[in-house]
Protein backbone atom coordinates (compact mmCIF):
# COMPACT_ATOMS: atom_id res chain seq x y z
CA UNK A 1 0.00 0.00 0.00
CA UNK A 2 1.48 2.99 -0.80
CA UNK A 3 -0.43 6.50 1.21
CA UNK A 4 0.65 10.10 -1.06
CA UNK A 5 -0.09 13.29 0.59
CA UNK A 6 -0.04 16.32 -2.23
CA UNK A 7 0.80 19.18 -1.15
CA UNK A 8 0.31 22.57 -2.76
CA UNK A 9 3.21 25.48 -2.03
CA UNK A 10 1.87 28.18 -0.31
CA UNK A 11 1.31 31.38 -2.07
CA UNK A 12 3.61 33.50 -3.79
CA UNK A 13 6.29 36.24 -3.53
CA UNK A 14 5.07 37.99 -6.78
CA UNK A 15 2.70 40.87 -8.24
CA UNK A 16 -0.21 38.90 -9.00
CA UNK A 17 0.55 36.89 -12.73
CA UNK A 18 0.31 33.47 -13.96
CA UNK A 19 2.88 31.50 -12.48
CA UNK A 20 3.73 28.58 -14.70
CA UNK A 21 7.74 27.66 -15.16
CA UNK A 22 8.71 30.85 -13.83
CA UNK A 23 10.67 30.24 -11.27
CA UNK A 24 9.11 33.05 -8.71
CA UNK A 25 9.65 32.63 -4.67
CA UNK A 26 7.73 31.72 -2.26
CA UNK A 27 6.57 33.83 0.68
CA UNK A 28 8.98 33.14 3.50
CA UNK A 29 6.81 33.62 6.18
CA UNK A 30 4.17 31.02 5.18
CA UNK A 31 6.75 28.31 4.01
CA UNK A 32 7.83 28.68 7.74
CA UNK A 33 4.02 27.88 8.77
CA UNK A 34 3.89 25.18 6.24
CA UNK A 35 7.16 23.68 7.36
CA UNK A 36 5.53 23.43 11.00
CA UNK A 37 2.11 22.28 10.11
CA UNK A 38 3.37 19.51 7.59
CA UNK A 39 5.42 18.14 10.60
CA UNK A 40 2.50 18.24 12.92
CA UNK A 41 0.58 16.49 10.01
CA UNK A 42 2.95 13.62 9.39
CA UNK A 43 2.43 13.02 13.12
CA UNK A 44 -0.81 11.83 12.42
CA UNK A 45 0.33 8.67 10.82
CA UNK A 46 3.88 7.28 10.25
CA UNK A 47 6.74 9.32 9.30
CA UNK A 48 6.87 9.57 5.55
CA UNK A 49 9.25 7.36 3.72
CA UNK A 50 9.93 9.74 0.91
CA UNK A 51 9.93 13.76 -0.26
CA UNK A 52 9.25 14.36 -3.51
CA UNK A 53 9.01 17.63 -5.19
CA UNK A 54 9.07 19.70 -8.61
CA UNK A 55 11.93 21.83 -9.36
CA UNK A 56 10.46 24.66 -8.85
CA UNK A 57 11.70 26.76 -6.05
CA UNK A 58 7.78 27.40 -4.54
CA UNK A 59 8.01 23.61 -3.73
CA UNK A 60 12.00 22.59 -3.23
CA UNK A 61 12.44 25.33 -0.68
CA UNK A 62 9.86 23.44 1.61
CA UNK A 63 10.27 20.16 0.56
CA UNK A 64 14.39 19.92 0.92
CA UNK A 65 13.83 21.66 4.79
CA UNK A 66 11.36 19.30 5.64
CA UNK A 67 13.48 16.12 3.96
CA UNK A 68 16.85 17.70 5.95
CA UNK A 69 14.48 18.56 9.54
CA UNK A 70 12.90 14.90 9.30
CA UNK A 71 16.17 12.64 7.89
CA UNK A 72 13.56 11.42 4.50
CA UNK A 73 15.01 10.86 1.59
CA UNK A 74 14.71 13.75 -1.28
CA UNK A 75 13.61 13.31 -4.80
CA UNK A 76 13.08 15.87 -7.44
CA UNK A 77 11.39 15.25 -10.37
CA UNK A 78 11.85 18.05 -13.50
CA UNK A 79 8.40 16.95 -15.40
CA UNK A 80 6.08 17.24 -12.24
CA UNK A 81 6.55 21.26 -12.57
CA UNK A 82 3.73 23.30 -13.66
CA UNK A 83 1.97 23.75 -17.07
CA UNK A 84 4.12 26.49 -18.89
CA UNK A 85 1.89 29.75 -19.99
CA UNK A 86 4.32 30.60 -22.44
CA UNK A 87 4.46 34.46 -23.25
CA UNK A 88 2.53 35.84 -20.23
CA UNK A 89 4.32 33.20 -17.66
CA UNK A 90 5.01 35.57 -14.87
CA UNK A 91 4.31 38.60 -16.53
CA UNK A 92 2.34 40.97 -13.50
CA UNK A 93 -1.03 41.76 -14.25
CA UNK A 94 -0.18 45.44 -13.52
CA UNK A 95 2.27 45.28 -16.45
CA UNK A 96 1.77 47.49 -19.66
CA UNK A 97 1.00 44.42 -21.73
CA UNK A 98 -2.21 44.15 -20.11
CA UNK A 99 -3.10 47.87 -19.66
CA UNK A 100 -6.70 47.93 -19.68
CA UNK A 101 -7.89 50.97 -22.73
CA UNK A 102 -4.62 49.74 -24.95
CA UNK A 103 -5.43 47.71 -27.76
CA UNK A 104 -2.62 45.00 -27.02
CA UNK A 105 -3.79 45.13 -23.37
CA UNK A 106 -7.05 44.33 -24.58
CA UNK A 107 -6.14 42.01 -27.08
CA UNK A 108 -4.42 40.10 -23.80
CA UNK A 109 -7.38 39.92 -21.80
CA UNK A 110 -9.50 38.31 -24.29
CA UNK A 111 -6.60 35.61 -24.48
CA UNK A 112 -6.88 35.07 -21.13
CA UNK A 113 -10.49 35.08 -21.63
CA UNK A 114 -10.95 32.82 -24.44
CA UNK A 115 -8.08 30.50 -21.99
CA UNK A 116 -10.16 30.54 -18.95
CA UNK A 117 -13.35 29.02 -20.46
CA UNK A 118 -11.62 26.40 -22.86
CA UNK A 119 -7.83 25.52 -21.27
CA UNK A 120 -8.18 22.92 -23.42
CA UNK A 121 -8.24 24.13 -27.12
CA UNK A 122 -7.41 27.75 -26.50
CA UNK A 123 -3.77 27.22 -25.87
CA UNK A 124 -1.67 30.78 -24.88
CA UNK A 125 1.14 32.48 -27.10
CA UNK A 126 3.85 29.71 -26.77
CA UNK A 127 2.60 27.75 -24.07
CA UNK A 128 2.04 24.05 -23.30
CA UNK A 129 -0.92 22.80 -24.40
CA UNK A 130 -3.57 21.47 -21.80
CA UNK A 131 -2.90 17.80 -24.00
CA UNK A 132 0.62 18.29 -23.82
CA UNK A 133 0.69 19.18 -20.19
CA UNK A 134 -1.55 16.81 -19.08
CA UNK A 135 0.38 13.88 -20.79
CA UNK A 136 3.88 14.66 -19.09
CA UNK A 137 1.84 14.66 -15.85
CA UNK A 138 -0.07 11.52 -16.07
CA UNK A 139 3.26 9.95 -17.11
CA UNK A 140 5.39 10.95 -14.32
CA UNK A 141 2.62 9.99 -12.11
CA UNK A 142 2.37 6.55 -13.40
CA UNK A 143 6.15 6.43 -13.17
CA UNK A 144 6.46 7.89 -9.55
CA UNK A 145 3.65 5.58 -8.56
CA UNK A 146 4.84 2.22 -10.47
CA UNK A 147 8.79 3.09 -8.90
CA UNK A 148 7.20 3.62 -5.40
CA UNK A 149 5.41 0.11 -5.71
CA UNK A 150 8.19 -1.73 -6.42
CA UNK A 151 9.95 -0.45 -3.69
CA UNK A 152 7.52 -0.92 -0.79
CA UNK A 153 7.33 -4.47 -2.24
CA UNK A 154 7.64 -7.17 1.00
CA UNK A 155 7.70 -3.70 3.50
CA UNK A 156 4.50 -4.68 5.95
CA UNK A 157 3.38 -0.91 6.45
CA UNK A 158 2.17 1.29 4.00
CA UNK A 159 4.82 3.41 2.04
CA UNK A 160 4.01 6.81 3.04
CA UNK A 161 5.44 9.54 0.51
CA UNK A 162 4.95 13.74 0.27
CA UNK A 163 4.88 15.45 -2.61
CA UNK A 164 5.55 18.76 -3.17
CA UNK A 165 3.79 20.10 -6.56
CA UNK A 166 1.59 23.17 -7.79
CA UNK A 167 -2.47 23.54 -7.90
CA UNK A 168 -2.78 22.32 -11.89
CA UNK A 169 -0.66 19.45 -11.00
CA UNK A 170 -2.48 18.07 -8.54
CA UNK A 171 -5.63 18.73 -10.16
CA UNK A 172 -4.43 16.55 -13.42
CA UNK A 173 -3.11 13.90 -10.47
CA UNK A 174 -6.81 13.74 -9.26
CA UNK A 175 -8.81 14.25 -12.78
CA UNK A 176 -6.46 10.68 -13.56
CA UNK A 177 -7.62 8.46 -10.33
CA UNK A 178 -11.10 9.75 -10.39
CA UNK A 179 -10.95 9.33 -14.53
CA UNK A 180 -12.34 13.04 -14.73
CA UNK A 181 -12.55 14.44 -18.14
CA UNK A 182 -9.16 17.13 -17.87
CA UNK A 183 -10.52 19.33 -21.38
CA UNK A 184 -13.49 20.32 -19.08
CA UNK A 185 -13.45 23.81 -18.00
CA UNK A 186 -15.31 23.23 -15.08
CA UNK A 187 -12.82 21.20 -13.50
CA UNK A 188 -10.04 23.93 -13.72
CA UNK A 189 -12.31 26.70 -12.46
CA UNK A 190 -14.58 25.10 -10.17
CA UNK A 191 -11.77 22.36 -7.80
CA UNK A 192 -10.06 24.69 -5.61
CA UNK A 193 -7.15 23.42 -4.65
CA UNK A 194 -5.89 26.10 -2.16
CA UNK A 195 -2.12 26.94 -1.49
CA UNK A 196 -0.77 25.24 1.60
CA UNK A 197 -3.38 22.71 0.95
CA UNK A 198 -3.10 18.37 1.22
CA UNK A 199 -5.48 15.94 -0.96
CA UNK A 200 -4.55 12.68 0.05
CA UNK A 201 -4.23 9.48 -2.09
CA UNK A 202 -4.01 5.63 -0.89
CA UNK A 203 -2.99 3.13 -3.73
CA UNK A 204 -4.49 -0.07 -1.85
CA UNK A 205 -3.54 -2.98 -4.41
CA UNK A 206 -0.93 -3.72 -6.75
CA UNK A 207 -0.21 -1.49 -9.56
CA UNK A 208 -1.71 -2.28 -12.98
CA UNK A 209 -1.95 0.53 -15.87
CA UNK A 210 -5.01 -0.17 -16.88
CA UNK A 211 -6.99 -0.28 -13.90
CA UNK A 212 -7.61 3.00 -11.86
CA UNK A 213 -10.11 1.38 -9.21
CA UNK A 214 -7.05 0.45 -6.92
CA UNK A 215 -7.21 4.25 -6.14
CA UNK A 216 -8.64 5.90 -3.16
CA UNK A 217 -8.83 9.74 -2.70
CA UNK A 218 -9.52 10.39 0.37
CA UNK A 219 -9.36 14.02 0.93
CA UNK A 220 -8.76 16.86 -1.62
CA UNK A 221 -7.83 20.67 -0.59
CA UNK A 222 -7.68 19.63 3.09
CA UNK A 223 -5.46 23.27 4.61
CA UNK A 224 -2.51 23.10 6.89
CA UNK A 225 -1.59 26.80 7.09
CA UNK A 226 -4.59 28.58 7.28
CA UNK A 227 -3.77 31.98 5.62
CA UNK A 228 -6.25 35.09 6.81
CA UNK B 1 -22.88 34.48 -1.98
CA UNK B 2 -23.74 31.32 -0.34
CA UNK B 3 -21.17 29.25 1.63
CA UNK B 4 -22.57 25.58 2.02
CA UNK B 5 -20.38 23.07 4.54
CA UNK B 6 -22.00 19.50 3.47
CA UNK B 7 -21.08 17.42 6.30
CA UNK B 8 -21.02 13.54 6.47
CA UNK B 9 -22.82 11.70 9.25
CA UNK B 10 -20.45 9.84 11.44
CA UNK B 11 -20.36 5.95 11.39
CA UNK B 12 -23.77 4.32 12.37
CA UNK B 13 -24.45 2.03 15.16
CA UNK B 14 -25.28 -1.25 13.43
CA UNK B 15 -24.07 -4.23 12.38
CA UNK B 16 -22.08 -4.04 8.75
CA UNK B 17 -24.69 -3.69 5.86
CA UNK B 18 -25.90 -1.03 3.28
CA UNK B 19 -27.42 1.34 5.22
CA UNK B 20 -29.56 3.79 2.46
CA UNK B 21 -33.10 4.46 3.71
CA UNK B 22 -33.03 2.34 6.38
CA UNK B 23 -32.97 4.53 9.54
CA UNK B 24 -30.28 3.95 11.72
CA UNK B 25 -29.11 5.52 14.58
CA UNK B 26 -25.86 7.09 14.55
CA UNK B 27 -23.06 6.37 17.28
CA UNK B 28 -23.75 8.56 20.08
CA UNK B 29 -20.57 8.79 21.11
CA UNK B 30 -19.30 9.80 17.77
CA UNK B 31 -22.22 12.26 17.57
CA UNK B 32 -21.11 14.22 20.33
CA UNK B 33 -17.50 14.52 19.02
CA UNK B 34 -18.95 16.08 15.69
CA UNK B 35 -21.38 18.66 17.86
CA UNK B 36 -18.32 19.81 19.28
CA UNK B 37 -15.99 19.56 16.28
CA UNK B 38 -18.84 21.36 14.22
CA UNK B 39 -19.24 24.10 16.87
CA UNK B 40 -15.18 24.38 16.70
CA UNK B 41 -15.28 24.88 12.92
CA UNK B 42 -18.52 27.00 13.01
CA UNK B 43 -15.97 29.60 14.90
CA UNK B 44 -13.57 29.84 12.38
CA UNK B 45 -15.94 32.23 10.20
CA UNK B 46 -18.99 32.95 10.69
CA UNK B 47 -22.15 31.71 12.50
CA UNK B 48 -24.63 29.48 9.90
CA UNK B 49 -27.50 31.10 9.18
CA UNK B 50 -29.75 28.03 8.59
CA UNK B 51 -28.79 23.91 9.30
CA UNK B 52 -30.53 21.76 6.83
CA UNK B 53 -30.69 17.83 7.56
CA UNK B 54 -31.72 14.35 5.76
CA UNK B 55 -34.75 12.89 7.82
CA UNK B 56 -32.93 10.43 8.73
CA UNK B 57 -31.63 9.98 12.41
CA UNK B 58 -27.59 9.64 11.06
CA UNK B 59 -28.00 13.04 10.08
CA UNK B 60 -31.37 14.71 12.00
CA UNK B 61 -30.07 13.86 15.76
CA UNK B 62 -27.24 15.99 15.52
CA UNK B 63 -28.54 18.26 12.91
CA UNK B 64 -31.45 19.33 15.46
CA UNK B 65 -28.89 19.40 18.37
CA UNK B 66 -26.64 21.92 16.68
CA UNK B 67 -29.77 24.08 15.84
CA UNK B 68 -31.07 24.00 19.03
CA UNK B 69 -27.25 24.74 20.81
CA UNK B 70 -26.63 27.63 17.95
CA UNK B 71 -30.20 29.00 18.09
CA UNK B 72 -29.95 28.57 14.44
CA UNK B 73 -33.26 27.96 12.00
CA UNK B 74 -33.45 23.88 11.00
CA UNK B 75 -35.05 22.82 7.85
CA UNK B 76 -35.17 18.86 7.23
CA UNK B 77 -35.89 18.07 3.24
CA UNK B 78 -36.99 14.50 3.01
CA UNK B 79 -35.61 14.56 -0.54
CA UNK B 80 -32.01 14.62 0.51
CA UNK B 81 -32.23 11.01 2.39
CA UNK B 82 -29.75 8.27 1.45
CA UNK B 83 -30.18 6.08 -1.90
CA UNK B 84 -32.64 3.20 -1.25
CA UNK B 85 -31.05 -0.18 -1.47
CA UNK B 86 -34.21 -2.40 -1.99
CA UNK B 87 -34.79 -5.53 -0.35
CA UNK B 88 -30.72 -5.57 0.58
CA UNK B 89 -31.00 -2.36 2.51
CA UNK B 90 -29.97 -2.76 6.27
CA UNK B 91 -29.55 -6.39 5.94
CA UNK B 92 -26.68 -7.39 7.74
CA UNK B 93 -24.24 -8.92 5.69
CA UNK B 94 -23.61 -11.51 8.48
CA UNK B 95 -27.78 -12.59 7.67
CA UNK B 96 -28.15 -15.84 6.45
CA UNK B 97 -29.22 -14.60 3.14
CA UNK B 98 -25.35 -13.74 2.57
CA UNK B 99 -24.12 -16.63 3.53
CA UNK B 100 -21.34 -17.69 1.94
CA UNK B 101 -21.51 -21.50 0.80
CA UNK B 102 -25.31 -21.06 0.43
CA UNK B 103 -26.49 -20.54 -3.05
CA UNK B 104 -28.57 -17.78 -2.06
CA UNK B 105 -25.62 -16.17 -0.63
CA UNK B 106 -23.57 -16.78 -3.91
CA UNK B 107 -26.53 -14.83 -5.45
CA UNK B 108 -26.74 -12.30 -3.43
CA UNK B 109 -23.46 -11.25 -3.25
CA UNK B 110 -22.89 -11.44 -7.23
CA UNK B 111 -25.69 -9.34 -7.28
CA UNK B 112 -23.76 -6.71 -4.91
CA UNK B 113 -20.39 -7.21 -6.65
CA UNK B 114 -22.52 -6.10 -10.20
CA UNK B 115 -23.85 -3.09 -8.63
CA UNK B 116 -19.93 -2.01 -7.16
CA UNK B 117 -19.24 -2.54 -10.46
CA UNK B 118 -21.73 -0.71 -12.57
CA UNK B 119 -24.18 1.08 -10.03
CA UNK B 120 -25.74 3.06 -13.01
CA UNK B 121 -27.28 0.04 -14.78
CA UNK B 122 -26.86 -3.12 -12.23
CA UNK B 123 -29.64 -2.08 -9.64
CA UNK B 124 -30.12 -3.67 -6.83
CA UNK B 125 -33.74 -5.63 -6.33
CA UNK B 126 -36.79 -3.31 -5.10
CA UNK B 127 -33.96 -0.47 -5.29
CA UNK B 128 -33.53 3.04 -6.43
CA UNK B 129 -31.92 3.15 -9.43
CA UNK B 130 -28.95 5.31 -9.63
CA UNK B 131 -30.14 7.48 -12.41
CA UNK B 132 -33.13 8.51 -10.44
CA UNK B 133 -31.44 8.61 -7.34
CA UNK B 134 -29.03 11.44 -9.15
CA UNK B 135 -32.35 13.14 -10.30
CA UNK B 136 -34.02 13.09 -6.86
CA UNK B 137 -30.61 14.72 -5.66
CA UNK B 138 -29.99 17.13 -8.38
CA UNK B 139 -33.38 18.84 -8.03
CA UNK B 140 -33.81 19.18 -4.03
CA UNK B 141 -30.23 20.67 -4.37
CA UNK B 142 -31.17 23.10 -7.36
CA UNK B 143 -34.04 23.89 -5.46
CA UNK B 144 -32.51 24.22 -2.31
CA UNK B 145 -29.54 26.91 -4.18
CA UNK B 146 -32.58 29.13 -5.78
CA UNK B 147 -34.43 29.27 -2.36
CA UNK B 148 -30.86 30.34 -0.33
CA UNK B 149 -30.32 32.83 -3.11
CA UNK B 150 -33.47 34.23 -2.90
CA UNK B 151 -33.33 34.32 0.73
CA UNK B 152 -29.62 36.35 0.72
CA UNK B 153 -30.82 38.50 -1.87
CA UNK B 154 -29.73 42.29 -0.13
CA UNK B 155 -28.36 40.78 2.58
CA UNK B 156 -24.23 42.27 2.22
CA UNK B 157 -22.80 39.09 4.05
CA UNK B 158 -22.27 35.37 2.66
CA UNK B 159 -24.94 33.25 3.85
CA UNK B 160 -24.08 30.09 5.59
CA UNK B 161 -25.62 26.92 5.20
CA UNK B 162 -24.72 23.59 7.28
CA UNK B 163 -26.14 20.71 5.19
CA UNK B 164 -26.49 16.98 7.01
CA UNK B 165 -26.51 13.82 4.39
CA UNK B 166 -25.45 11.32 3.54
CA UNK B 167 -21.90 10.10 1.68
CA UNK B 168 -24.02 9.45 -1.52
CA UNK B 169 -25.80 12.55 -1.57
CA UNK B 170 -22.64 14.72 -1.18
CA UNK B 171 -20.89 12.72 -3.87
CA UNK B 172 -24.11 13.27 -6.06
CA UNK B 173 -23.48 17.20 -5.53
CA UNK B 174 -20.50 17.31 -6.49
CA UNK B 175 -20.46 15.22 -9.45
CA UNK B 176 -22.94 17.96 -10.69
CA UNK B 177 -21.11 20.88 -9.57
CA UNK B 178 -18.23 20.07 -11.28
CA UNK B 179 -19.89 18.02 -14.04
CA UNK B 180 -18.52 14.89 -13.60
CA UNK B 181 -19.88 11.88 -14.78
CA UNK B 182 -22.31 10.05 -12.15
CA UNK B 183 -22.57 6.96 -14.36
CA UNK B 184 -19.10 6.29 -13.43
CA UNK B 185 -18.30 3.36 -11.26
CA UNK B 186 -14.61 4.98 -10.28
CA UNK B 187 -16.49 8.69 -8.81
CA UNK B 188 -18.14 6.28 -6.46
CA UNK B 189 -15.21 3.73 -5.79
CA UNK B 190 -12.80 6.14 -5.53
CA UNK B 191 -13.68 9.53 -3.89
CA UNK B 192 -14.10 9.03 -0.39
CA UNK B 193 -16.91 10.86 1.72
CA UNK B 194 -15.37 10.09 5.07
CA UNK B 195 -17.85 10.39 8.31
CA UNK B 196 -17.99 13.43 9.95
CA UNK B 197 -16.49 15.05 7.13
CA UNK B 198 -16.80 18.84 5.56
CA UNK B 199 -16.98 19.55 1.81
CA UNK B 200 -17.11 22.61 1.14
CA UNK B 201 -19.23 24.57 -1.67
CA UNK B 202 -19.36 28.62 -2.39
CA UNK B 203 -21.55 29.90 -4.35
CA UNK B 204 -20.31 32.76 -5.88
CA UNK B 205 -22.43 34.70 -8.60
CA UNK B 206 -26.04 34.97 -8.87
CA UNK B 207 -28.10 31.57 -9.46
CA UNK B 208 -28.14 30.98 -13.16
CA UNK B 209 -29.27 26.86 -13.94
CA UNK B 210 -27.40 26.63 -16.69
CA UNK B 211 -24.38 27.78 -15.63
CA UNK B 212 -22.53 25.83 -13.23
CA UNK B 213 -19.29 27.75 -13.37
CA UNK B 214 -20.29 29.98 -9.94
CA UNK B 215 -19.65 27.30 -7.91
CA UNK B 216 -16.62 26.35 -6.52
CA UNK B 217 -15.68 23.13 -4.46
CA UNK B 218 -13.22 24.67 -1.84
CA UNK B 219 -12.23 21.24 -0.10
CA UNK B 220 -13.58 17.65 -0.32
CA UNK B 221 -13.52 15.38 2.70
CA UNK B 222 -12.13 17.33 5.36
CA UNK B 223 -11.93 15.12 8.52
CA UNK B 224 -14.11 16.48 11.50
CA UNK B 225 -13.77 14.44 13.98
CA UNK B 226 -10.43 11.90 13.92
CA UNK B 227 -11.66 8.59 14.75
CA UNK B 228 -9.24 6.40 15.55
Amino acid sequence: MIEISLVRHVKVAGAPALYGSTDVMPSIEENKLLLTNLTAFQQQGNAYDLVITSPLKRCRIVAKLFAEQNKTPLQCIDTLQEINFGDFDGIPFDDASFSIGTALGAKHWAMLERFWQSPATATLPQAESLADFNLRIVSAWSELIESCYKQSDGVDRPKRILLLAHGGVIRIILAQILQLDWQNPVLHQSLQIANASVSQITVTRPFEKSDLNHYQVNFIGLPVVNTP
